[in-house]
């Protein structure tokens, strides 16, 4: 039975691939074995396939998307025969790579190599945090596995090794990566970029690592796995030997590995694996005993689990009731006793920041966080707890170390594995190492928390290498991602709150290192909006200022000295562009008319996507060159930043 | 001398950072020895600081910065006292990171950690490659080492492994890395957030480690170094245990990280170290021993090189030739050979780019490249080379394995050491992995080649996490950078020329999976100016159509099908919007007219940004979701990427 399902697995990757007539069969055929043992080992309910205590699994290598969705299928979770063969066409279940949301079973989107570690060691980091939290004697309600499917790409990718090193660190026991080992990549053989000794690379992470000569081999995977499990403290890199292609006439090279074997190649391997030639072929065998099993054994998993929530929630009451909203992410925050800033107090709104991380921490049982070595500076620390490290799980200050890039897809998985509301900090301008996770989490829907500090030219000192520039249009170009920047401290609750409900859209908050003033009519629940009057004109706007941040002091600062020369105008503060798109046409037009042709929009960054609201290239105050090292005053006033030339511009354009 | 050189370094570092209020003295405290090692030992000549064989020194912790500029200004460079009472003020020449092309002496910008080990992996290529290029028997006029001090946030660093790991396979012996270990980062103690064995870690990557148990202890430094320089084909790392904030009261702690000591814990030290307690005061006795070595030593090291060089040139003129124009950057391609593809051809562009690296490996003697293992699909092979490697230092393709960022990171150091023209491709959605290095290259002006194929939702079948739909914005965005988004063959080969061309700008060049058809009036010559009519309405413009790229075609199509029914349609092509905006108002206004005010943009890409160009939210045919997985042709249409739908569009502008 087992040869029968493997071999029908990698069947299935034939005829997907053929089917589509794209896709990749090269991984699959050499690591059917291994997915298999993953799936059988695993404790999941096909049927119920977001119970929260099943042990996750991560396909890092997206492309063999193909065995995942064959193994779906064969465990009985709701992906048909027909969901197969419509592999990577329009409207699918199935589509290219694994797509979190999309098809039930798929625990994390994947394909961009390398995250796919990353997100387990998130997976894994959720896992103990919440077993440690809310575990009890008797009561083990969270304690599950996360194990990786990863291959070659994966272990050349520099994330890879960042979030391996926190898990190492960590001693994160309970995750379990396979290597499929095949020593080929897209262009040629393993040697020709690397030279790596792997079992010494893992073990000087902290990492047990073990070893399987042949991917076929099923009782050596088996010892491997359960070699694995028995391991409390360090995670657990299993190397698998295998071949790409395995069967096809051109196995053990690159040609097999993105491209559809073809019909005669398929049938060639096929009747190597001594399988049905008829594509599509899945034995009734296979669905009366391996699938009805694997059904069989999640509903049992599953129910035993329930009967000991039941006792857990009849004992613990209060925790199991807090636990279920945390699960449901529905965990209800009553913000009323927020202590709003005084208008006109000042304060970095990296340290307003901070003061809603403390607020928050007191209000959410499993918020936490931290920074990419960067705690001091972006303020991302909770006073009153302690750093999260392997022998303290209760911590709720993380330490990613100086590693943003594996922080923010750690974060993901956090996120992905559910229970946890979770941020990670860095500078603003660093928000290029960790894009990529942006983008993923962007594209998962899952509403990470990012907290950028030292958001502009403004940094002064440490100069273009520390000063954002192009930045906030990198993240306001992306899809699906709210894009923050409160002007004062009560705008950053705002902007909090806003990430803290978020349900399925990541936040960026882009917070000043500088001291910025509380506006008298700058407001915490407008945020939402997007943008608001946050002063008004008297009769008639002359010109509409809108500005973002730290630039709204500046653009009121502004205002008034033009009224004082007898100008109108109106201030707009426009925290988060998205959100304002999203309100309707007549709210956007109220704030900021269409007949209002004399503008000016004032940002400290490119101008690059600001004319969407300026209505010509002389309406825009921004930055479209690198920034320079002096006094943070010193460069904003070089780049114009000042009333002096903002009332100049005002005036030019309303002449 | 030394204990007093290696003092006034640290006298120096405390004065620089009290007397600008900003800083990080720490490192330069700890590890002042190291770096007054590295200077004392290194083959350079200080009065010609770009003496192409010196040897090179990238200050990974680009934090450390009053340490370079201190060693600099003791060693003889053009920076003077002066400078380093400016440190970190306006204008100065001692910003507060290293900036090349900013001061003299400075062979990479340096700050965002990991990327100066990954740039010093690639000066360490470019010396072997050009070395086993054009040394001859008895003369090595290419042979220098490629120093680095790095700290512990690059040892975390995922690029760092990356470049590493490549260094390793290369077997780049000539690069050396001292590695200040003090065990502390900015949040705190190391081991809060790393318990790696780097030394095992290294080793793991076919390093030499070597350990140097004390950073005071100059004889083993010393013994290190030799030890380093000794080994042929091992780079090495080595580890130097040193004190952070060494001799301030907060010695070893993270508190001397990033603010400067002030006055009393300054004096403190200077105490400790039994020097001299006058704010930058340096003994006359440094420049005149010191100093006076560093020149001295220096001049004679050219000179000897000057004379082997002359000799070269008479016995190898046209190799010396050519070497020399290549240090210069003004080896000169004759291109008017290219045969450029004939209308309606059919080509994808990333295909048309092959041919086009193909042709220039017959032009330019040191033009190399490769791709982060998708040389097949990004179509970045050399056909008549062969693989670079550790044994074949000669061959032109470099596969860098499945590192995006690293690539990038060793193509600007490769780029900034000089003589090579290197590119690097990979898919354009994974620019996300290498943007912070591109980012590196706009802002040290260096003309680094990017090569993105695979450049839309076109892409098909691999879906969402494959395909690109911000990445056009997020590059546009980066002051100093060409983003290039050729339309067919033709306009590929324009924009390859441009790329080569480039003095100070890097490029991205977008290439598509799919076939494009060349169009009639497609100009490779027109591609410098950014855009260009490409379509010419008969009468008066009922409407202009802006495309770029794969959407001219359809643009084209469209404006044929609506000249049917009787609209007069202007197709402009818009290969680089940077360049377009570089050209006189004139032009620009010839080929955009202010008064068309019926406009559609066309893009398979993010709207964001278009709003420049677009004058109604309603002009722009966009994507402003993430992609599907579906054939291609199907996913262009599901996107309304049709002839149909934009003349559906037209026709609702105009109207």
């Amino acid at each position: 039975m087992d040869q029968l399902v493997i071999n029908t697995i990698r069947a299935l990757a034939i005829d997907m691939t053929n089917e589509a007539k794209s896709g990749h069969p090269g991984m699959p055929l050499g690591s059917a074995p291994i997915g298999y043992k993953i799936f059988k080992e695993m404790k999941i309910n096909p049927k119920k396939p977001d119970w929260f205590n099943r042990d996750r699994f991560v396909l890092a290598s997206g492309h063999a998307s193909t065995l995942l969705y064959s193994l779906l299928h064969l465990s009985g979770y709701n992906i048909c025969l027909t969901d197969l063969k419509n592999f990577r066409q329009l409207d699918s279940i199935t589509p290219g790579h694994p797509e979190y949301l999309h098809t039930a079973g798929v625990d994390a989107t994947s394909g961009p190599l390398g995250q796919g570690i990353a997100m387990a060691v998130g997976m894994a980091l959720a896992e103990t945090v919440l077993a440690s939290k809310y575990n009890k004697e008797d009561y083990n309600i969270i304690d599950h596995y996360t194990y990786v499917l990863c291959g070659d790409g994966d272990m050349q990718e520099g994330v890879t090794f960042e979030a391996s090193s926190l898990a190492g660190l960590w001693k994160l026991g309970k995750l379990i990566v396979f290597y499929d080992s095949n020593d080929v990549t897209l262009d040629g053989p393993l040697n020709d970029t690397s030279s790596d000794n792997i079992k010494n690379r893992y073990e000087s992470m902290g990492w047990q690592y073990l070893y399987v000569a042949d991917g076929n081999d099923l009782i050596a995977l088996d010892k491997a796995l359960k070699m694995a499990q028995l391991e409390d403290e360090k995670p657990t890199l299993i190397e698998v030997k295998t071949i790409i292609g395995y069967g096809s006439q051109k196995q053990g090279t690159s040609a097999t590995h993105g491209a559809p074997l073809g019909q005669e190649d398929g049938t060639y391997a096929k009747e190597f694996y001594g399988c049905s030639l008829t594509e599509f072929d899945i034995s009734n065998e296979i669905y009366d005993t391996f699938t009805y099993q694997q059904i069989k054994q999640g509903e049992k998993q599953y129910k035993e689990w329930l009967k000991q929530l039941k006792k857990y929630q009849e004992a613990y009451p209060q925790q199991a009731n807090e636990l279920q909203e945390l699960i449901n992410d529905d965990y209800r925050i009553n913000y009323g006793d927020y202590k709003l800033k005084k208008t006109n107090e000042s304060q970095a709104t990296r340290n307003s920041s901070n003061d809603v991380i403390n607020y928050l921490a007191t209000k959410h049982p499993t918020f936490m966080g931290g920074s990419a070595d960067l705690s001091s500076s972006t303020m991302t620390k909770i006073k009153d707890s302690s750093l999260f490290s392997a022998t303290n799980r209760l911590g709720r200050n993380i330490n990613y170390g100086i590693r943003e890039f594996a922080m923010a897809v750690i974060n993901n998985g956090v996120i992905l594995h559910g229970g946890i509301k979770i941020f990670g900090g860095t500078f603003f301008v660093f928000s290029d190492y960790l894009k990529p996770a942006l983008k993923m989490a962007a594209l998962m829907k899952i509403p990470t928390i990012n907290v950028f500090s030292h958001d502009s030219i403004a940094v002064g000192e440490d100069g273009p290498t520390h000063q954002p520039i192009e930045h906030l249009a990198m993240l306001r170009s992306m899809p699906n991602l709210n894009v923050i920047r409160p002007c004062d401290a009560n705008e950053t609750f705002g902007a909090w709150q806003i990430a803290m409900e978020s349900k399925q859209t990541p936040s960026a908050l882009i917070l000043s290192r500088q001291n910025l003033m509380v506006e008298a009519n700058s407001d915490y629940n407008k945020v939402k909006y997007g943008a608001y009057v946050i002063k008004e004109e008297r009769e008639k706007v002359d010109c509409l200022l809108i500005a973002t941040g730290s630039e709204v002091n500046l653009a009121i600062a502004a205002a008034t000295e033009l009224e004082k020369d007898g100008y109108d105008i109106r201030v707009v503060s426009m925290p988060c562009r998205s959100l304002f798109e999203q309100q309707s046409k007549k709210y956007q037009n109220q704030v900021i008319p269409t007949k209002c042709k004399q503008r000016l929009v004032i940002e400290m960054a490119t101008s690059y996507g600001w004319h969407k609201y300026a209505l010509k290239d002389n309406q825009i105050l921004g930055i479209d060159t690198y920034g320079l090292s002096a006094k943070g005053s010193q460069v904003m006033d070089y780049y114009g930043f000042n009333v002096d030339n903002v009332v100049k511009l005002v005036k030019t354009i309303v002449k």
